[in-house]
């Protein structure tokens, strides 16, 4: 909670919850990301806020930007970042969506398979590309699904067919899971990552750059490294292996840039228990997993909230969200804490919900508005 | 599939994945409904697709409204209903949204809490509620949490203090859990309905309507009873519970009303392979969870897909979405048979998908635009 979100939401008149973020911190996270690894390029994950007051700042600060599709690219253009800035980096794409990219200036794009390879190679003629190995992700809040990436033995025979068809081999990348706390995540993937430049490069292709993609955590309510830690793990890894050969390196930090910037602004609706000797109160938002809070599905992010009345004594309570849907419940397995003198129509504050809010909003669930956002 | 759909998408040429719902279908089960249930009341759910063409043809012909916000409210008002028709049925509501219905004509409110009951007693004075109880919803392939009602006990007390508060305690309601395919849940929610009416009744109260809920299935991959066997069952537990003095009913089908009436056409965008000896082939579409198939969250919901190469040999195959966002999988622990045939570039149709798609869409995750929809 910096004082500048303080002092907007004390004037803000509108009815609703809303999402804050306040750019400084923005700041401070692309400065502490290149202070951290200084000869990393940053690619902001765009879809973690795709806010046009974001990506300008990040443009101006000379960060790059890792898109998923055209739409996203053509907001990063809008901002004022040149397409030489753009990784497309979704190894699921439409011919014509290469195509466009391609059109509008994209040189670099995410592949895993031959036959995107063959649609680049058509369609975006002499571009970059980089192939995604999987990883297993161990330590990670929401450890990924293998649904991106190829094993690690089938890269080099997708960047050879990359290579044959015109296209410039380029590089591999990785994503070691989201809220990556573990440090020794990084040096695994990278040991994997200088076997495929070694493979590649017995087969006559140099590869010269390992994208690392995202992963940093934001802090919610577990302590986890910050960004300088990081930067030793990994500086140290590429060492070890890649020795004196070091290739160029791209991190794609999303929640890590914007996660922690922003916060969340809503009300409590209704208190209530389900029978007369309920021990657990239902405590009721204006907000819940369709206007903002998707990621609490399974409870895999546990946001730190502040009321009014923190220091109050506290009692468990089961959050759910406003919706007439019975999946729109934040924490249940795991009750929450929160204030006993809690009471209906009390503002409560939702921290580290820069990211992934605003863009998994629903268009309208219920009736109800997408979530409002205010970048200051 | 009806052929009015069919010739829609001949002659469509708009970019992207689209749904379509027939509005003859929706009239047939509409009047299926009508049918089964002559002395019932329906109010169909609008949160399970609000295309203003569908309300517009409920609306004339006859349906009363099942409404979970101020917004959709307003939009059965726009569609022709008068607010005589509208029951507000959320039972977390804030004060202000209240007050705005009553405004607008609400005088049906759910509650489940002595504190929602305050709130309608000084917004909505002289109104009408409904009680709502916890059902198991054993049966149910969505079983419903607790987050809805109270346990049968303390629903007397609710309707005790709104009769106090100067509201008319006008009856309880249940919702046996979406796509409820066991018709003996109806029987044993209206035996605890009953009894709460005989309680309260001793309280010298008397309750006048019940109000069934939804949960009736739209047809997916499993069969599932039609609307006249429901009919059948309800009528008969009516009868055996309540004997001569019958309440006054209300059904809310949502799914039920609009589930098989539209159809998604998608893309394949890639089909690949995570390694030489993968035995499972990966198939990505043009939409995914984030894009208006959310209910396929824990394989829940499994949509019948057609594809021009129906009757060619299947194998099977994990179903993905186009963002870069790794819980956008659809089918993956059941895989999916589809064609071996099947191609990059290939349309499919994802069947039984009125409900809940358009509105379960986010605003434009991942640079995505928000599921397009056609009435016709």
């Amino acid at each position: 909670m910096t004082e500048r979100i303080r002092e907007f939401l004390r004037r803000r008149t509108e009815d609703g919850p809303c999402v804050v973020v306040d750019l400084d911190v923005v700041r401070d996270n692309y400065e502490a990301f290149a202070r951290a690894l200084p000869d990393t390029s940053v690619y902001y994950a765009v879809k973690a806020n795709p806010a046009p007051e974001i990506l300008s700042l990040l443009a101006e600060l000379g960060s790059s930007f890792d898109c998923a599709s055209v739409g996203e690219i053509e907001m990063v253009l809008a901002a004022g970042a040149g397409a030489e800035r753009i990784s497309y980096g979704n190894t699921i794409k439409k011919e014509r969506d290469i195509a466009r990219a391609f059109e509008l200036g994209v040189r670099l794009f995410a592949v895993d398979s031959d036959a995107e390879v063959d649609k680049i190679a058509r369609a975006a003629p002499g571009s970059k590309v980089f192939c995604r190995i999987l990883c297993d992700g161990v330590g990670a809040e929401w450890p990924l699904s293998k649904k991106f990436g190829c094993v690690p033995e089938m890269a080099p025979d997708v960047l050879e067919q990359a290579h044959r068809s015109g296209l410039v081999a380029h590089g591999v990348s990785f994503h070691v899971g989201s809220q990556q706390a573990n440090l020794g995540a990084w040096d695994n993937a990278l040991a994997t990552a200088a076997a495929v430049f070694r493979e590649t490069a017995r087969r006559g292709i140099e590869l010269k750059m390992v994208n690392m993609g995202g992963g940093f955590p934001a802090r919610y309510l577990k302590d986890v490294p910050g960004v300088p830690a990081y930067g030793q793990a990994i500086f140290q890894a590429l060492s070890d292996h890649f020795g004196n050969r070091l290739p160029e390196t791209i991190i794609e930090p999303g929640r890590g840039m914007v996660g922690d910037a922003g916060l969340i602004e809503a009300e409590v609706v209704l208190i209530s228990r389900k029978s007369a000797d309920d021990a657990v109160r239902w405590v009721y938002l204006d907000i819940g997993k369709f206007h903002g809070l998707a990621e609490t599905m399974d409870e895999a992010i546990r946001y730190p909230i502040r009321t009014a009345r923190d220091g109050d004594e506290t009692a468990p309570c089961v959050l759910a969200g406003p919706t007439c849907d019975s999946v729109d419940v934040l924490y249940e397995k795991t009750p929450y804490e929160l204030p006993v003198s809690l009471s209906i129509g009390d503002k409560v504050l939702i921290e580290a919900c820069g990211a992934y809010t605003t863009t998994y909003s629903t268009v309208g669930f219920n009736g109800f508005a997408p979530l409002a956002s205010y970048v200051i």
